[in-house]
């Protein structure tokens, strides 16, 4: 039975990520850091891992790019978007709430909601959404802000559902296995890379000309510093396409000829279904007849 | 009296860099957020405003990002780097430490000293690193994980000091002010903006080689979702050189003329001190001197 590796405890919005994207007879793991669930797949103890990677307002996840970059490589197979609202659980014993738990960056999605209907709380922090609902359970706190899936494991009352200061925030998701059998294109995907530009005036720049060159569209670019080298950065770059397709592969290889250290992690569907836009001789169809040109001319059949 | 609003409680790292940005004079103000520091410089409360923008381990600190890209326009007049060690604290009574409070931040900078030094000890989440050293004090818990600068307001037993799991790690604060008078330029300082870049194939490519095409060399870049845009993103861009340059005022010129919402967050000297790498034909001696022959020309007095 395949089994799946996710960034436990049960309860939060990465095992509701984990059902999308599991198969029906997977076995779903939780497990404690998003570094152990990596660590699962590249020991061989799970099949896959499902980690969340960035967050429309809290920007992209830290320990899962640098878990990306380092050690043996993982591939992205799959992806899911989750929408971020939170349900407020307390006990049935509760009357006024004046303790309301969660983990720091929930609480910071939710801050103007708990001023408005809950005004005699104070925020207390927990290490997990689901650490903040057995708390609750315990009888430590009155409420905690959970993910909607938390009632499943934790049997409290719901206070409020669909709780969310920012309309429409999403958390993406990215099921990661080791290098094997890539998923089909389907013309809406999505292509991760990481590389370290070299530290001089206008690496950066031209590492993305070269996907700009071809007409591919950038869905997302973070920097993150190397560990113990401030200043020295690794780009995490997204963009649309499969790498199945002639005109990911080309610029693919060019990002390989400009950085020694380019990693590829991995081309799948996306979660939005949104197609690749695709500029004017820039299609595959374009880089292929291009490619076939260059051939009929070293061949001497064509000039 | 000038007061310098600096994000909060007291015996944080954000005090230590407010004390070697302030002059003498200057009266030091604790406040609850960084939000709540920025609107203090906005609302005429304070002069300027203290806070961490980048951390060389975690990354950008996104609530100061997002709160200099919305609202009235804060310049940062100067920046300053501070190694991330931390001291251990505990009260004069606890024997074995079986019980470390600290922000999460901080924990997960120590996690590795805390197996090794403190192998009974259970580590508990807190709001900030001072708020554990309270909770020690009152009894709590056993251990803080701290700021140095802690021990001068919390008068606890210093356990261990310069403790961190990676070396060097740093984190970079700014001195933030309204628009107004600039810093002088050095030879040796940093320019950030924030431009978000239009939805298209090469736009980010085009806008950095504005930067490159001047030999103007990037510190940093950062991208952060738009919030409630999922899948938009704002680019925050430190770069090499001071507004007042002619080589930076002509690549800002371009920044603007390609992005309507580019805002410049300041021109300061480099905490490092690192000098601008300068390109053969990129220093502001070749600007001048071509923009005097493009003139000349206009002239009709040279060709």
């Amino acid at each position: 039975m395949p089994r799946i590796a996710y960034f436990g405890p049960q309860g939060t919005f990465t095992e509701q990520a984990a059902r999308v994207l599991a198969a029906a007879e997977d076995e779903l793991l939780p497990v404690e850091t998003i570094g152990a669930a990596l660590s699962a797949v590249r020991d061989g103890e799970c099949d896959a891992a499902c980690v969340p990677v960035e967050n429309s307002v809290e920007g992209p996840v830290s320990a899962t790019l640098d878990g990306l970059a380092e050690r043996a490589p993982l591939v992205a197979t799959a992806e899911a978007l989750l929408p971020v609202h939170f349900s407020v659980l307390t006990r049935e014993d509760v009357g006024t709430v004046r303790t309301v738990a969660s983990h720091p960056h929930a609480l910071a999605q939710v801050r103007e909601w708990i001023e408005r209907n809950l005004p005699e709380a104070r925020t207390v922090v927990s290490s997990s959404t689901a650490a903040a609902a057995v708390a609750v359970q315990r009888g430590e706190y009155d409420a905690a802000v959970t993910a909607p899936v938390a009632v499943e494991h934790y049997p409290l009352r719901v206070l409020a559902t669909e709780v969310a200061d920012v309309a429409d925030a999403r958390t993406r998701f990215l099921l990661l296995r080791p290098p094997g059998r890539l998923p089909e294109p389907t013309g809406a995907d999505r292509t991760s890379i990481v590389a370290a530009a070299a530290n001089r005036t206008g690496a950066l720049a031209e590492l993305l000309a070269e996907l700009a060159t071809r007409g591919i569209n950038l869905t997302r670019l973070d920097a993150r510093p190397i560990k113990g080298n401030f200043g020295l950065y690794r780009f995490f770059i997204d963009f649309e396409g499969h790498v199945a397709e002639t005109r990911i592969g080309d610029a693919l290889a060019a990002l390989r000829r400009r950085c020694n250290n380019v990693r590829f992690l991995g081309s799948h569907p996306r979660a939005d279904g949104v197609e690749a836009t695709i500029d004017p001789g820039a299609a595959n169809q374009d880089f292929d007849e291009a490619f076939d040109w260059v051939a009929a001319v070293r061949a001497g059949s064509s000039a």
